[in-house]
């Protein structure tokens, strides 16, 4: 199988990246870094990155950058920058990728359990979190040739140490268990679905 | 109550105004109509709003616009039209209405049963339905001076039949549950919520 990982030398995508490598070609994508770099905050970018690397059978985005900052002092900019990585980064993806997929592929996005556990700071990144996994459930009904799409919600997760004092309580998630959420989705049959780690 | 209502001339909004109309003090704000006029995808329109109307109790927003569409031919540019209108429109309401409330006051927002029940062409809706939930979760645990908020999510409506082929099997909801929705959010004590009328 032809896997395409956006975010493949971040904190989750290298993780994915050791979990799916054995048997599959893996087309390691970064914003700096990786064999195809792409900025996924400009469509024209994701166009090119896909007329390059040509038809594939999966998509796993672990990629997106999103704002935090207390809700008091937060602008229409600040709320944007989630709006226009996270959010329409991965959402590009799709809608542009869909028309580069082979029959039978499929989307893996990433959002996050702050779309229904909110931590103060929160407010963009649980907005945008929420849009995608109702986004997965909507697209799944429509896309054509068999393509699935499911989207990935972890917690904090145990490498993300700097993190924790902003999500008290809450035990950080490892990232075998992350990690196994992207393969269910690539290797399984679901769509539609949101896989929360938690 | 001084409350204002942007939407006040829409379909659900009326029926909003008429619900709370007795004893209150109603602000009506339109694109085109109403007491005084705003465009929602424009935060200095937002805040020259709130600068004309001066200190208030309660925002209720039935307002913004959304791309309804084949997934298969949607771009970002479609997509954004929801972005900027119902999401962003909404969320600046928030965002910036937060410093003329007066304590103990209360923001309802609008999203709608996409969210969860997706529709074929209601995708970026959807996604959109589900930014406002999860951010209403966000907001509420953030927002100062006893400050609350929650959003209605309906489900088709009564008075919208032109959407009715496109929602089989939905049962327009009457535009009475809906307005009462508002009122529960507005005289009511909860913070947080996503009101689902379905």
């Amino acid at each position: 199988m032809k896997i395409i990982i956006i975010g493949a030398t971040g904190t989750i995508g290298k993780h994915v990246v050791k979990a799916l490598e054995t048997g599959n070609e893996i087309i390691k994508v970064g914003s700096k870094s990786g064999d195809y770099q792409v900025d996924i905050t400009n469509p024209a970018s994701i166009k090119d990155l896909f007329d390059k690397v040509g038809p594939f059978d999966a998509l796993i985005s672990t990629a997106g950058d999103g704002y935090f900052g207390p809700l008091k002092a937060m602008t229409d900019i600040d709320f944007r920058v989630g709006i226009n990585s996270k959010l329409m980064g991965q959402i590009n993806l799709v809608l542009i990728g869909q028309h580069y997929m082979n029959p039978k592929g499929s989307f893996t996005l990433t959002s996050g359990s702050l779309s229904e556990d909110p931590i103060v700071l929160g407010a963009a990144v649980s907005a945008i979190n929420g849009a995608l996994d109702s986004f997965v459930k909507a697209a799944a009904i429509e896309l054509d040739n068999g393509i699935r799409i499911n989207v990935v919600a972890p917690d904090v997760v145990e490498e993300s140490p700097e993190y924790f004092p902003f999500f008290p309580g809450h035990i950080p998630v490892s990232m075998h268990r992350v990690a196994m959420a992207y393969v269910k989705s690539v290797l399984g049959a679901q769509t539609g679905q949101v896989y929360k780690v938690i």
